[in-house]
């Protein structure tokens, strides 16, 4: 029986989640297992890479892999605080060559880690960890165009000919909940609508980003001001927040990567909408794709790649 | 004997500070009293004024000031949450008329409180309220260019003709904080190292928010990507910081107040350096004022205009 024939199992191991599917030789998902046990939970758990080979025993066991299963992990368990350290490959490079510089993990067993992706440039240097699997996922050979991966560090990503060329980092996300909850525009968000929508303060608050791309620590100031001298309602706070973060990521992104207007958006849920919505007001071409199935599907390529299973 | 020939008090109340001082009928500094107690503080401390009303009377004694000395306050005190609201006056408006503006307190004596200043435009809404008194402190009749008055929320204001026209709050200080402890940016300042001085890591940071200005999201990233990547060191950290943050400020505000460069720069200590170095490498013409003379040079001029006291 060779590697080819058999079942093999993905692990999307972030920072403080743990998902793992068991698939079939044919690529399809057999089982699922998930839980809160991310890389923070693993490191605190153990010494020594023990807190994460218990924690993955435990979801192999949930998943009924036969002992020796193959598996193929992405994310921070390749941090360099993670389990085993699988350095960054550094721009450009190619996203179907992932696979190769995969790093196998000192345990019984075929445990692989991905690598993450390093732009290292000192005038524009980044980093990513995770993304680089699902930007395998979402693209085809060759594709040239561009990727937003939306979070706490939202990411845009050049991919020329399926090289992965520039990217950049904006701190869209963590900028929203730091400056929610520990600056003066605590006073400026509703505790009882504190989820951004859709709509026209969303809008307005994008529309304010996109026009004055240089004002954005201005523009913070300003949604109090505008509630303190009544032009604006506490109740739209978070989501004119919202669309000033987004908008100044959009006018940035778009001046970067201009002119491309091809964009595969890689998110879920209300993020995903935000997104869209921005995206295509903003002239963009949207294509977009659940960002868990992303993951899984790059995971899928990679062991495709590694052991002969069908992506 | 007439009010011109008494003595009377300055008080600068702000959210958590008191500073007074009893000034003899020419001017003159005679005593000077200062403390913790500010707005929060009073406010805090007992209800409809009482909190107010009992540190003033403290205060007064230590400056040695006869029961009925007038006392001019500005700043917080008069805000909504404050000891009596003294309404925002809206812009354009004369420095030299803000006394006329001024709030009577309803307690013995001849206590009265300056109004702060609100630009009511819906498309540009800010507010100041303590930075007015400063500008009239520092500007002469007549007065036309800028004032740059940095702190947790720094204000650019443009003055035309000694009329308040136009001005900017950046939320540069406090982002400064919140990003730093509460973000993924902790791991990027050495907090044996917190105070960010002016040197060639602020000046690589200025220069890459003056280059980029629409980028400072990404760039505050690169910081921890920087490091990562070994192109740049912690303890460098809350310098590069303060340079992005100020720089985007002062990129905006070039912007915004063209062709301006003539500017007083209102501040005192290590933030002033640091503002007097950034605004002299963009081309500026500065003149720095300290922040607390300002102040009291701005109360002394509106007192005079009431009591006939001299400035």
């Amino acid at each position: 029986m060779t590697p080819a024939d058999n079942f093999f199992v993905l692990v999307d191991w972030g920072t403080s989640s743990f998902r793992g599917w068991l698939m079939s030789p044919g690529g399809a998902v057999l089982a699922e297992s998930r839980g809160g046990e991310g890389m923070l939970h693993c490191a605190a758990a153990g010494t020594g890479g023990t807190g994460f080979a218990a924690v993955l025993g435990d979801h192999l066991t949930r998943l009924g892999a036969a002992v020796g299963t193959p598996v193929l992990i992405c994310g921070m368990a390749g941090a360099r605080q993670g389990w085993v350290e699988a350095p960054y490959i550094k721009t450009p490079t190619r996203l179907d060559a992932l696979h190769e510089s995969a790093i196998r993990v000192d345990a019984p067993g075929d445990i692989l880690i991905l690598p993450g992706i390093a732009h290292a440039h000192a005038e524009a240097p980044d980093v990513m960890r995770g993304e680089e699997t699902q930007l395998l996922g979402v693209t085809e050979l060759g594709y040239t165009g561009l990727v937003c991966i939306p979070g706490t560090h939202s990411k845009w990503i050049r991919i020329d000919d399926g090289r992965v060329v520039a990217f950049s980092t904006y701190m869209t996300g963590e900028l929203f909940s730091t400056i929610g909850q520990h600056s003066i525009l605590t006073h400026a968000l509703d505790p009882a609508n504190p989820s951004p929508a859709d709509g026209a303060a969303f809008r307005e608050g994008l529309a304010r980003a996109l026009a004055e791309p240089t004002a954005l620590t201005a523009s913070l100031f300003r949604l109090r001001a505008a509630q303190l001298l009544g032009f604006e309602q506490r109740t739209d706070g978070s989501a004119r927040l919202s669309g000033l973060l987004i908008g100044s990521e959009l006018a940035d992104a778009a001046r970067q990567y201009a002119p491309l207007r091809s964009v595969r958006l890689i998110a879920a849920g209300a993020l995903g909408r935000l997104y869209a919505a921005a995206l295509g007001q903003h002239g963009f071409e949207v294509t977009q794709v659940d960002a868990e199935q992303a993951s899984r599907l790059g995971l899928a390529k990679a062991a495709g790649r590694l052991w002969g299973a069908k992506a």
